[in-house]
């Protein structure tokens, strides 16, 4: 245990023996609130009703796409119906990168001696001549190892980014983020070097043949010189990786035809509750609205949208009046360009809009381990007081940490920023894959995490934050 | 916050900061120890590979069963592999009920008009006459309802037992234990009001049409008074339910011929390293290997023997020399009986076998959220002093409360008794149904069931119980 560890744990022990009375106070009503929210969650909830529609009907809803479209309107359409005090539309132009036709792969060993490949263009990747590219294969373990081969060994070649994500990690997305660099600027890193294409190990924890897609950049590498990058599935990367022990000069060709189109006008989609005492005082609940093509996007968006939606459904089922104006966003473009969350901050502080808390469901559908607070010692230490409160409902896990993307941009050193966070072993086998989709989702994982944001929403609505509790006492 | 509640936080708080000296011996050394098995059982566990030939190679494991002889030789064959100090069988004799031709049953709210439903017959149930049994319905919501209704309105019906699982509990397994009165006893008590048959709503928190099988009794009902009982999927309970709204005097027809045959020989599967200071005292992993037939027991039991293969693999990996002899035992006819655990526990007796902790996994290969432990205060003080290993691997839950069936007969007031915990919001989508299938597992969630149970199991061994734990420190 850290003496920080024993810190917190001390913290915790003089809130709940010295502020007794205080304490009991919070307990019995805030757990009977609580407890009625996540009964209406579990027993009559929507999200699973909204997340069918939003994947069954809609499907994929990448940026710029029918579908996107779609879902903005699908969604209004839902918070019209709940009696919110105001829907709206807020503009906003977003790429538009399509896939085009499947793609196609093969290792090919020797001439006419081939082996498919299940592989998919990166998001923003551009598309590899009209006949597809074949060239030799450089596997390298990361950006770093680029460097150490140098052009010499690179150049006129495809570079095979293998660096699997590291299987030790509890924490599944600390291993994403250990390895989503290869994914995100392999391409614009290996183009300096001369080569001519990028295969990239799919983000994925397990073992199987489905490539995850995602996005890259290109940076301001010049439009000529940006070289085609696609995923290859795990057990591809394996395969692929094997195959060039025994014939290092092997080849491997792909072939896609993805494309960049304008930018096309899409919105956000935006619902609040007015506030009973700071109208102007504004909470926030959000996922996000698009979603990669290939599966349906169930859990990366879909779940957080509609859990989002479900936080202030429950608290009109419940007839609670907040006191803060609560504010549900399903943002545009978080997958390819982040443009629906920076136009909402932009917004916001052009308004001067104050926001107390912005809480982000972008970890998928499982079970609710927790969430995760961006945010100062001092209302680290309010939050974790609320813990017991969560304990019911095995929702155990409050730690100092990241929030989440999209309410990233509202980061003001006043604002507490939130994620929630559910079970993550699963997460990265459907990721930005094509068995992202509704059947991976179980209901009540689903209606226990929009349970968790609306109980969380709840407290911060009653106690506010350290910045603004003084003023709430009065 | 409940008075109890308040007093085991104190007593907690007393532990970590009076004791700083050992807390923080046992932290860091321990905290090494169990680092290293989640490392190995993350990065080279077995389980997965194991289960997936118990349940891909195998299948469904009934008692009595070919596919149940088979897993006896395989797991034996496997323990043999890992070089323990001794592996064997223990002959138990076991019930043997097979379930026959698929089940049949319909609707029939006019002649010539029906619908067919998803049902199958619970495990032990006579079968209906052979050209299928068709009679009138009553719907109850629980036993205690026959008793009001009486003879005069059950004499000749079929009784259709359709109280839910409520969905409103966070522990599933407490839904479960509210509703499986139903299927356990449903047949014995109607039989005494006349009923000619039974249909239980299946035990399933979702709506689906996958019927649940298990256990039932006739108690001491004289064989020829004994009816035929099967169980209906939800959808299909929900349907049947809004039919007879409509239509009560609608008619339900089901046939089955399964079929009880005499006791056969079976064996539990046993392995053990002998312990270093105390050959003589033992501790306990275990799960059931027996399983029912319609899916292939991946959750129920697969999943439970293969992490309890894994503790004694992942210490010889690690080459922890045990002071305790560590005993797998792979327990046989769970199901429908229960026999390999009483065979077990009287021959332990027999033999004064000192049991010091016995660990059983019955609960499904989901994500370990922590251990339930049915021991003394004392024990459970020293216990919850080791929570703080397992926070870093997410597994906060320890709790007081029931252990496993199979360990269950082994209860002697001394004995710690526990069982994995593991996320629970899943588990009855598949317990016991067609879907209780390899493909339902996460490898990931597998293995960190294995490494948790490895690493309590650790613990016990170096710290033992408080019933013994003043001669260990001698």
């Amino acid at each position: 245990m850290t003496i920080a560890m024993r810190k917190s744990i001390l913290i915790l022990c003089i809130l709940l023996f010295s502020a007794e009375g205080f304490s009991q106070k919070v307990n019995e009503q805030d757990s009977l609130v609580i407890r009625n929210l996540f009964d209406m969650a579990l027993l009559n909830g929507k999200s699973y009703d909204w997340l069918d529609d939003l994947s069954n009907q809609i499907g994929g809803r990448l940026s710029g796409s029918l579908e996107a479209e779609k879902a903005v309107q699908y969604t209004k359409e839902e918070l019209d119906k709940l009696g919110l005090d105001k829907v709206w539309l807020q503009p906003v132009m977003v790429p538009k990168w399509t896939r085009g036709i499947p793609e196609y792969a093969y290792i090919e060993t020797a001439p006419g001696i081939t082996s498919i490949q299940d592989v998919c263009a990166l998001g923003g990747s551009v598309p590899t001549p009209d006949g597809g590219l074949k060239a030799e294969v450089i596997e390298v373990q990361g950006i770093d190892d680029l460097k150490e081969y140098g052009r010499e060994r690179i150049a006129g070649k495809i570079v095979f980014f293998n660096r699997p994500m590291r299987a030790d990690l509890i924490h599944t997305f600390e291993a994403y983020g250990g390895c989503v660099d290869q994914r995100y600027s392999g391409a614009m890193e290996a183009a300096k070097y001369g080569a001519v294409g990028v295969v990239v190990r799919s983000m994925n924890l397990r073992l199987d043949d489905l490539p995850h897609t995602g996005s890259m950049t290109y940076g301001d590498t010049p439009i000529r010189q940006r070289i085609p990058a696609c995923a290859i599935s795990t057990n591809g990367a394996e395969y692929l990786s094997s195959a060039l022990k025994l014939k290092p000069d092997l080849k491997f060709y792909f072939k896609q035809n993805c494309r960049v189109f304008p930018d096309v006008q899409s919105h956000n989609v935006i619902g609040e509750i007015t506030g009973s005492v700071y109208p102007n005082k504004y909470i926030l609940v959000g996922g996000h609205l698009d979603s990669w093509d290939l599966g349906d996007g169930s859990h990366d968006d879909g779940a957080g949208c509609v859990q989002s939606m479900e936080v202030l459904r429950l608290f009109k089922e419940i007839n609670y009046r907040p006191r803060h104006t609560i504010r549900v966003v399903l943002f545009m473009n978080e997958e390819n360009g982040l443009r629906g969350a920076r136009k909402y901050a932009e917004s916001a502080k052009l308004k001067q809009e104050e926001h107390v808390f912005a809480l982000e469901s972008d970890a998928g559908g499982f079970t609710p381990r927790g969430f995760s607070f961006d945010t100062d010692e001092a209302n680290f230490t309010q939050i974790k007081s609320w813990e017991p409160l969560f304990k019911p409902y095995l929702i155990h896990y409050f730690e100092k940490g990241g929030s989440g993307a999209d309410v990233g941009p509202l980061k003001d050193g006043k604002t507490v920023l939130a994620g929630l966070r559910p079970d993550s072993q699963r997460y990265f086998d459907h990721h930005h894959a094509a068995n992202d989709t509704f059947d991976a989702v179980n209901k009540r994982e689903l209606e226990l995490g929009g349970a968790a944001m609306a109980s969380l929403v709840y407290l911060f609505d009653k106690y506010g934050t350290k910045s603004n509790l003084k003023q709430l006492k009065n």
